[in-house]
């Protein structure tokens, strides 16, 4: 599980407990404030926990080595560009990745949720069906309720997955790649000796959010780098 | 839902917005730190929920009115007098009876939970299936988990977002545009104008069946000719 931009110390001590109850034992941490992370580590019930939790700069770090990343919404007004899963549906498809590999459940900031930024980074988002008029839940509890329904129905057995999943390292290079290929070749304007312009960071999340619909296999990921390393040295030379 | 002699604000606070977010809209408190609860009536979030919430003196009028009478338990070492059931299984039991009348479902205090008079109350009881080793939760998160369950199912037909698939000749046509721009770039040996060589035939089916493992949308695939258009054009020159 990852927290991102968490600000409450409360919150990652019921994070964190909730995580121990349910028997979910890796949390990652991406820029807390730091002061809040040091009170909740010593926060009650769940310490071995928080002691063992790791700590990232950024998002992009944090999920390097994960083949699904699932970032949760509440979803008020955005009309998302992701596909949107109900908990109770999101559930069975995250626990069958997990038995070939490592999912990444991002929650986000109390006030802000994941930002676009960080939406991007997903393969799909995963909401709480939650009364129209009461959307918003609070971090600690939306934790609790998703991981209750991931451990729920643990006893359902899944065919395991034949193929090995692109890691989001793989992706992000692979968004690189493509992204300085569609610089070189003009489709995007900026260079990428520049300084992002206005428009860069929208063209990014527009490239990283196509990369991860593609849903690629490792195998597939190392091709396509492949391809595009190819590409754009021909297109530099 | 009732809570019955919960010592901690920010406790009240989390169920009350918990029940809303589920729509569950009638809190009863029994014999709650009076300064408690009149803290937790200006919580956020929920705040019209608590300004109805009905006060108590005793566990039992607070369930007078009430067909079904459930206590919830973290079970960790009472052999218990009661059936114990566990959430998924006692969620449709209350559904149930919540068609016919009044049910109520009980939280007890943080520290001792609901006390042995208080159980005998109940009809039965249930309990949220963690983790042998931390059964314990966080009131306001037990509250969120049992709600988030007996909410759960209301619409159980889950219905995927319709994307528009790629037909198949876009695909192909993203195929020969993908051809191209590997061998204009040197990945593949032959020139497009050549006539097929030995090694053309199987290099164009494995292009083409990479391009349909990627599931591309109708609205993917547009995009990606239109990167590889520009990508070709650009080598070209």
């Amino acid at each position: 599980m990852v927290l991102v931009n968490t600000r409450n110390p409360l919150n990652i001590g019921a994070a964190a407990r909730a995580m121990s109850n349910f028997g979910f034992l890796h949390l990652r941490v991406v820029n807390p404030f730091e002061l809040a992370f040091r009170e909740a580590r010593s926060a009650v019930g769940a310490a071995r926990l928080l002691a063992h939790a790791e700590e990232f700069k950024s998002l992009e770090e944090a999920v390097a080595d994960c083949s699904l990343v699932v970032g949760t919404t509440a979803l008020s007004r955005r009309d998302p560009q992701h596909t949107v899963r109900d908990l109770q549906g999101g559930a069975p498809v995250i626990r069958k990745r997990l038995t070939t590999g490592r999912v990444a459940l991002l929650f986000g900031s109390e006030k802000r949720g994941l930002s676009n930024e960080h939406l991007s980074h997903c393969h799909w988002l995963m909401r709480i069906p939650t009364r129209e008029e009461h959307r918003s839940m609070n971090l600690g509890q939306a934790v609790a309720v998703c991981l209750y329904e991931l451990a729920r129905d643990k006893k359902s057995s899944f065919a395991p997955e034949k193929l090995s999943i692109a890691a989001a390292g793989d992706l992000e290079r692979l968004t690189s790649l493509l992204l300085s290929a569609l610089q070189a070749s003009g489709y995007v304007k900026d260079s990428p000796d520049n300084t992002k312009s206005r428009s860069a960071a929208p063209t990014e999340e527009k490239v990283r959010r196509f990369i991860r619909r593609m849903n690629l296999s490792a195998a597939d990921a190392e091709l396509l780098v492949g391809m595009l390393r190819q590409i754009l040295w021909k297109i530099k030379t």
